[in-house]
């Protein structure tokens, strides 16, 4: 553990010193209720007493921390530890007057949550323990530093991405091979957990709604818990999941179609909703490459379901993923007002996206496919073996 | 879970009326990125999108969501949900200038983690959301409303934390059967994890510390992971450890010592510095009562430590236990800048909280024991059958 949060800690005084940013500082407490989302790739443990994390482009790890967290953070990560007991103030002060930097990047952002760890009231106690010094006036957003951190995987970072993705595509096989008309959104939900729990995995978000399994023309369309519903001859289905190895995740989307009684393919209009999926992932992953804004990728996956007759899909393309499946940085989004500046930020070789649109078809369900890519020198590569066709469930009799 | 969360916002409904407060505002997004530790009690779910959740003293609880999660909250928490597709902002601006409150709670406190969940970039968005309204200059700490709906337990809360104690001391009962010289710290440690495992349960913190296991003279004092270090003969052991079941934890340390060949009990030094662990939990529990600030009843156990001729504890001698270890709100901790208004906060009926005192033996280790006690009328109850005497683990050959 403490070598990838040392590469990790390494990398990120590399992003400072080219951005000119003198320390970056992470101020925390209490992380087992409250966590900074930075903290995993720079700690990789919890703290209980107010704590400050400061890292220097100029090599310098300092951690400042209560007297009975010193050990443990010294197990886990190449800080230069302080230990206090009563205030951290004066470690505090004595540690950046000593430093003296002249931009110093704190850990929040309007736009990425991955970014934005910082709470209010840590923030009103930073600028009341820095009172009389000119540090406070000296804060920045750290969000291209984060940003840069979470958003450039390395190669075993990739690896271990690929390796969560293999491991869901095999569930998903032996879901297609468990489906049959009947069961429920929620018996398939318990299959997958009780399998991934077998193969010692973790889901990769809340498992309340990982995997989320939506059936038919009634389901809710996404983020909701699995229901008592049937799955019905003539209706799609779909499920939304991922899983969690060595500390990093795969996020990936599969749709199934139940067949009627006499049918030995899907109807017109299925098959019209699932190619258009398709086509739509591969439009948009050909257009995927460094230096792109995000909005345009996300346009050409847009377009291409509109044009075929469909509502658009009412969220982005595609998400950055690593230790999280939200990964945090630029998103491939529609400029629309809650993505902040996300949908404009360039695309990045060795960053990992998906690739998500969805539709509604008409009285049968939601058609939907999550891949997951990495970006290269010109291009994108897959990471998963895309879905080319529509995986369809014979009619039983029940 | 819809009833355990709708008494809650009940409850809650009933603070801000007592504390003239019109409604309390909670704004949170990408929830399982970083959670606000206010939404476990308001809503028992996570969303994506920002998200606004209003309580409001008049009996009104609006939750305002991204569209994809609007049927997840709806199964989740007795809310008027508002769903948007753009941005927050106009739903947020008309449900707020609809109900025109005078005074708005939102989460931030230097002092009680538990009510801090706003980050600095959520603020900066909702300053920005109700920019022109008179909104933003009504906003106030919601410290004293979460604080006290986090620790008045009802009778279940209180029933749900006293059976995880149960739970733990029967594990701590398997542990000392289990002991013997030679073990290593990290032996016990995953023998209670898999007894955990087994009996369904999880640890009530982080497992990597949960339980924390240290043995001898050379351990690290708290919060650290256990060591290979081994359990010699004429050395004290403790363990702190928790469990959660339904929702609510035990946090609690017991303190084992290993006999020396021949000896047939502790020596004197070890069972003076139990004894004066003992004691002080004894008399601290008689001091607790509603009205008491938290600082005079560390101060009863302190000092006793202190009188016995022992350096003082480097912490609080108890913190509050429920859905969190740590759950936050007034704590019985002696008046050190770290502890901020804590310490003064007065007891109250219906708490619960731990007394954990902790010594150091000079060349045995270290001596604490954890007990947990619920607040009633005039004193307290204790909620663990408290460890009266040291448990001695017999010397045996390797």
């Amino acid at each position: 553990m403490i070598s990838t949060i040392s590469e990790k800690i390494r990398q990120a005084q590399a992003i400072l010193a080219e951005r000119k940013v003198d320390c970056w500082l992470t101020f925390v407490r209490e992380t087992s209720s409250i966590s900074d989302p930075a903290l995993e790739l720079i700690l990789g443990t919890n703290v209980v007493w107010p704590s400050a994390f400061i890292i220097a482009a100029n090599g310098k790890a300092v951690a400042i921390v209560g007297s009975l967290d010193v050990q443990n953070i010294k197990d886990h990560a190449p800080y230069e530890v302080v230990g206090y007991v009563d205030s951290i103030r004066e470690a505090l002060r004595s540690t950046l007057e000593c430093m003296n930097p002249r931009r110093i990047a704190i850990n929040y952002s309007t736009a990425d949550v991955m970014a934005d760890g910082l709470t209010f009231g840590m923030h009103k106690l930073l600028i009341e323990y820095l009172e009389g010094t000119p540090f406070a006036r000296r804060f920045e957003s750290s969000e291209p530093v984060v940003t840069a951190l979470r958003s450039r995987k390395s190669a075993s970072e990739i690896e271990a991405v690929r390796s969560a993705v293999d491991e869901t595509l095999s569930i998903f096989g032996e879901v297609t091979r468990f489906l049959k008309p009947g069961l429920t959104e929620k018996d398939v939900a318990e299959f997958i957990l009780k399998r991934t729990k077998e193969q010692s995995l973790e889901p990769a978000w809340d498992p309340e709604s990982c995997p989320a399994v939506f059936t038919g023309p009634e389901s809710a369309g996404a983020h909701a818990m699995p229901t008592a519903r049937t799955m019905e001859p003539g209706h799609l289905m779909n499920i939304d999941f991922g899983v969690r190895k060595n500390g990093y995740v795969s996020d990936l989307q599969r749709t199934w179609y139940f067949l009627k009684k006499g049918e030995t393919q899907a109807p017109a209009d299925v098959r019209k909703g699932f190619t258009t999926i398709r086509d739509a992932i591969r439009r948009s992953a050909e257009a995927l490459k460094p230096g792109v804004e995000g909005r345009a990728v996300d346009k050409i996956a847009r377009d291409l379901i509109t044009s075929a007759g469909y509502s658009e899909y009412p969220h982005a393309l595609g998400h950055q993923v690593g230790r999280k499946a939200h990964d945090g940085g630029g998103l491939l989004a529609p400029n629309w007002e809650r993505y902040k500046n996300l949908p404009f930020m360039k695309v990045e070789a060795e960053q990992v996206y998906t690739l998500e649109p969805r539709l509604t078809v008409e009285g049968r369900g939601v058609a939907t496919v999550e891949e997951i890519v990495v970006v290269t020198e010109n291009g994108c590569r897959f990471l998963s073996s895309p879905q080319e066709e529509l995986i369809c469930i014979e009619f039983r009799e029940r």
